[in-house]
């Protein structure tokens, strides 16, 4: 495996677009659009929060053959908290793009990202689709990286390549998400394309394991959304033999997909509301596998662990009360043991021995800073 | 039941006193004592953090008899991640209170509030007992308040009497704590007296009670110290027939004593770091307690949600995502209703409507400044 200067229509078969529909007032890029040349296994992991935006929920309805041949998303908007009339526009979005490109509704994903609780602008996505199709090409990736940001400081991609049997496979990735980014805007999304042939279930599986360890292991400020969701089209034009055991090409494959996933998940870190520290908690020896990743991320989420000074004395008085919070048999002054690395500058990694068992975690966060509090503070 | 101007010695047999013993640098008062004419029953809840300070350890030891004579306190240093001399220290100061007093040392209770991990000065406390022995007395409750403070603005205290089978009972407390107080600080602290007569088992049932619905529905940070402590005593003076049943007299003795818990517990959010919004959340029609707990206290512990303007568009989009982060199941947009009341300045109601059942409850936090990241990043 080897990474690549590449975006999500690097591989095969895969197009993609973005254009100012209208949803911002600032004219900036509101409407972005995926598609594979062909019907193509797609997997899809959702925000576990159980109010759910409406796209999400007609997403999940289209996936259910876990086939797809289109994403279309707009920022500006999160479609959440808005009614039956959120559900019939969500739908409504999808028939747009499946008539303007002659395929089936069931086919295509949607996605939205924004202000929740006020109705979507279904008119201005009735004139953006049209005018977003027509651009829609392979060198249309950066125009859609534009269309799904909010306030993100920077696009964030990834490109690896890998040898299948002897076939070259490409996945590619963007994403976007810096805490709940706007006032009243929510969401981090993951679009990974990738031109392996896989079988639809070995796909979900493999988005599984690799969202497990990446996307599901940062957190900028604890706050779930309800827009969330990471999406993997898998359209075979690499033409390597179809994974459809966990074989070797399998393993092969999920390694490359975690590697994309975890870069995005880092980079949406890097680019939290108002960061300017990143912060990796290593657990080990952990006694299961749920507590090593509790504790992770109970440590992660500390406002205090998160403001600590990471000075020549670091706070661990404040990751050791973390580490305990969760009420834990076991986990005391005995046990614990403790140890930062801060050799650069704008990076410190926590170490955190729990002395009880063979299971180990790994959580990212940001430091909490006062432009965070700026960011969702002072907005009207 | 009526509150009065009073405090920790107002109840007819207690004492205090509150000196410097040099713990501080700043000169401050930093040791204190509070005692009972008599052995008296005496109920304790201790944090549930698995990383336990030395004191509570001790304290835990000493009470499994609930009877003690005598409390000992100092502030500016936890005595917490302090090894085997941490627990030598702290039986040590019990022992040391026991012969000044000439009492059992298993009577003595002890606690500590301060920074995490540095060694208890012992030779500072021995010299410190005798000296702030001689000043207990009925007029001491002011300068033990003062000695329990770490970074505080305020004392917290409270005072209500109630009659109880003819006879006048005093309940009085005093608590300090506003988040993880000072750099490397923690703990919430309350000390509550009374002369009522009551049984050993029904007293601690009743703090239970009291502290279910009172200091563990307040966060300032989310953060769950090492230390926190709410011990309760209860001396008999007031000479009403013993409470040893679940009767009316009961009754009413858990309505004042849960009213007193409420007031310090309230005291603590109003004088949380940095704050300047009191945040009162109500739920209401959960399907269980435990729901409308996780609930109400999911989005007190919300970083967006203390960070929100409450200005005249209330950011509800924060609440709801928070409500559904827990993942309930009925939790959506469909059921939730919400309704904010912010007539007071610094006062903000957010009313929580979850139509699932009949269980309610309340979670009451200060919002998130500036001055929260100040405090806790600018200690070196």
């Amino acid at each position: 495996m080897k990474t690549i200067k590449g975006s999500i229509t690097t591989p095969k078969g895969f197009k993609a677009a973005g254009i100012h529909c209208g949803i911002k007032k600032s004219g900036k890029f509101d409407l972005g659009i995926i598609t594979s040349d062909t019907p193509c296994p797609t997997a899809c992991v959702f925000t576990k929060n159980s109010v759910k935006a409406a796209p999400l929920i007609v997403s999940q309805n289209h996936l259910r053959d876990a086939i797809a041949q289109a994403i279309i998303v707009n920022s500006g908007n999160a479609n959440c908290f808005t009614g039956k009339f959120g559900l019939t526009y969500a739908e409504k979005t999808t028939q747009l793009l499946a008539q303007e490109l002659n395929i089936k509704t069931s086919d295509v994903v949607v996605t939205s990202t924004g202000i929740i609780g006020k109705p979507l602008p279904i008119k201005k996505i009735e004139k953006g689709v049209p005018a977003c199709v027509k651009q829609l090409s392979p060198k249309g990736a950066a125009a859609f990286e534009k269309a799904i940001l909010t306030t993100d400081l920077v696009k964030k991609n990834v490109c690896v390549t890998l040898t299948l049997a002897g076939k070259k496979v490409t996945i590619a990735g963007c994403a976007k998400g810096s805490g709940m980014i706007e006032p009243n805007m929510a969401t981090m999304l993951g679009f990974v394309t990738t031109d392996a042939a896989i079988s639809k279930t070995l796909l979900k599986t493999a988005l599984k394991e690799a969202t497990n360890k990446s996307f599901n292991r940062i957190t900028v400020d604890g706050c779930m959304s309800t827009n969330d969701m990471v999406v993997l089209m898998a359209n075979g034009a690499a033409k390597n033999p179809s994974i459809t055991k966990k074989n070797k090409d399998y393993f092969k494959f999920v390694e490359a997909l975690h590697y994309v996933c975890l870069d995005l998940a880092k980079k949406i870190v890097y680019d939290g509301e108002g960061a300017k520290l990143f912060i990796e908690i290593h657990v080990k020896a952990a006694k299961t596998q749920k507590q090593a990743d509790q504790v992770a991320k109970a440590i992660a989420n500390s406002n205090l662990v998160k403001t600590a000074n990471y000075g020549p004395d670091p706070n661990w008085g404040r990751v050791a009360a973390a580490a305990g919070s969760l009420g834990f048999k076991g986990i005391n002054e005995k046990t614990l043991k403790l140890k930062f690395d801060y050799a650069k500058k704008d990076h410190v990694s926590i170490y955190v021995d729990l002395n009880l068992g063979s299971y180990e975690s790994i959580a990212y966060t940001s430091d909490l800073t006062k432009k965070y509090i700026t960011i969702n503070n002072q907005y009207n």
